[in-house]
């Protein structure tokens, strides 16, 4: 495979870049002003996914907004959800919703298999639209969905959760139940993310979002298996990067690794020198501003964003980026103002 | 000072007992059908606090009911708010709520200076009526209240929260409004502690639930002098045990150590064997089972409960507790089955 020219496909093979590349998780959403009012026109935000064009356009905003490294598509890590049987509705205030969760063997065998080109072709469409508007710009396109174990959670708690009480009880209580449902999400998930590879994208990333709630040990016993099956598939299947990221997850970062990842995403909570040493230099990383940084007085800003590139020590494989997704009325310039900062102090 | 006889206060002490002592946060709560027997009976869970003969009750029923090896008072973390002029409600399903949240170096100064022994007598005398229903049975009575981040976090953000966007919006953009603050809780929570132990609190918990929140950097220059100077103060003035707790923090387990505590409190995302390790072997450990492994079938609790165990290796020092607090609905046997359980195979 020839050499990317890219910097944030550079970052992620481990070579260096004229600057530390950056993009922002959820770098298109609601704290835009052009994506609110595109979302003011649509009844819900499933709706504005299932139109290739709308997405495709709500993909790019950031890119020409905010002059970010890489675009990544607009989508939800849910989407595998609908097809397969699972009735999900996005309440305003509440967050996702599921009206049919899974707390039982027969809950699980009802699933339907999922047909990712007919149940998911939008999604495709959208990557295509976006690569051809992106030709000629050296920007990459980043596909990815949610990691089993957060789409397994959303399943069985019906929504975010805070302590997980029934999706642990099902892995404490039913093993067979969740090891059955684990085995209906990797095949779902690999053709999933090779489908977004075919179709344009060129990197993938795994958001194991609710991850940190469990304990090494249960991640090894009920999550591992089943990341690592996905992520050596289609590190075996496409050409891609992957990049596998958790939120409270840094007692985790060995068996996350373990599973796979040229990029490990890391969060706030740990030190990015501290979380690249323990991860070992044979993996990228990918982090890991806290979100309310971008809230801060621009001067404080400025101090935490060179404090994450110091870091870094500008060692080829890292990519800026928050350590979770942009909040709710984060105020734009500020967004803009960490992209040029992240240029300017790492090309110094 | 004399050696304790308490299997609790033992290992507080890093000392042999012939078994290892269990207590688990929140063991007085509406788990349990006999609080909520009493529950039914009061308007608010601050009114059953403000009567010591109700608070004292409660402290006792887990003591009588599961066979736990230390009581802990009947309170809540933030009961140093309402004297110092917040509005705080208990609001069902909504929890803790703040209704004139601190903002501005103006809300700051209107707060009141707390006069502990006046603004919260009932605590004292709760305390002074568990210790003498306690008279002849060597269980002791643990004190506690929230640390100056978590009340601080509750403070500004008005309630519970997912991002603490308007804490740490105070801690990057006001910083002198958020030192101010930690200023006028750590004298307080100093007060506070202290009288609880002059009123026969036996060991001091300070529970630092939402600290998990901070990067180690924003640990170290918004918080840990604050909790340092509590934990020092306390060390030097009292001659009892301190726990120092927080969630979330395992990214910050050095820094809550160098602040303080004889004892350190682990949550379930990290193994408790890599936790001690971390924290040298100068100090305790109280932890750490998943809440939820409460809810699995016994013969799984079991084996959990067992792994926690072989973990701590059966050095003096172990404190056997959940990595958070009892869960609502969590059934009463399996909480009774596993104090059991703690005692039988730490004997063996």
């Amino acid at each position: 495979m020839p050499e990317p020219t890219s910097r944030f496909l550079r970052a992620c093979r481990g070579l260096p870049a004229d600057t530390t590349p950056v993009w922002f998780m959820r770098q298109a959403g609601r704290y835009m002003p052009e994506y609110q009012a595109i979302r003011r026109q649509h009844k819900s935000i499933l709706e504005m996914i299932a139109r290739p064009d709308i997405a495709a356009e709500i993909t790019l905003q950031p890119v020409d907004i905010l002059g970010v490294d890489a675009a990544i598509l607009f989508a939800d890590i849910l989407l595998l959800l609908p097809p397969m049987g699972l009735k999900l509705e996005f309440i305003p205030g509440r967050g996702p919703v599921i009206h049919n969760p899974v707390r039982s063997p027969d809950h699980v065998a009802a699933l339907r298999p999922v047909d990712v080109a007919s149940d998911l072709g939008h999604v495709f469409e959208a990557i295509r639209l976006v690569r051809s508007e992106l030709d000629g710009r050296d920007i990459p396109l980043i596909g990815f969905a949610g990691a089993p174990f957060t789409l397994a959670a959303y399943i069985i708690e019906g929504g975010p959760s805070r302590n997980f009480v029934e999706t642990k009880k099902l892995m404490y209580g039913q093993p067979a139940t969740w090891h059955a449902l684990m085995e209906r999400l990797t095949p779902a998930l690999i053709d999933y993310l090779r489908a977004q590879v075919d179709a344009g994208a060129q990197a993938l990333q795994l958001f194991d979002s609710w991850v940190g709630a469990l304990s090494p040990q249960d991640y090894r016993g009920f999550v591992q298996p089943y990341a690592a099956r996905i992520l050596q598939s289609l590190a075996a299947e496409t050409d891609v990067p992957l990049i596998h990221f958790g939120v409270g997850a840094s007692t985790l970062l060995r068996e996350m690794k373990a599973a796979g990842g040229d990029v490990i995403g890391l969060d706030w909570r740990i030190p990015l020198d501290a979380g690249w040493t323990l991860l070992g230099d044979d993996v990228g990383v990918q982090g890991n501003l806290d979100p309310v940084a971008l809230f801060a007085p621009l001067p404080e800003l400025a101090r935490q964003v060179r404090d994450v590139l110091t870091r870094a020590a500008g060692r080829p494989g890292h990519i800026f980026n928050l350590g979770h997704g942009i909040l709710q009325h984060t105020p734009v310039e500020h967004v803009r103002a960490a992209v040029d900062m992240v240029h300017e102090f790492s090309s110094q």
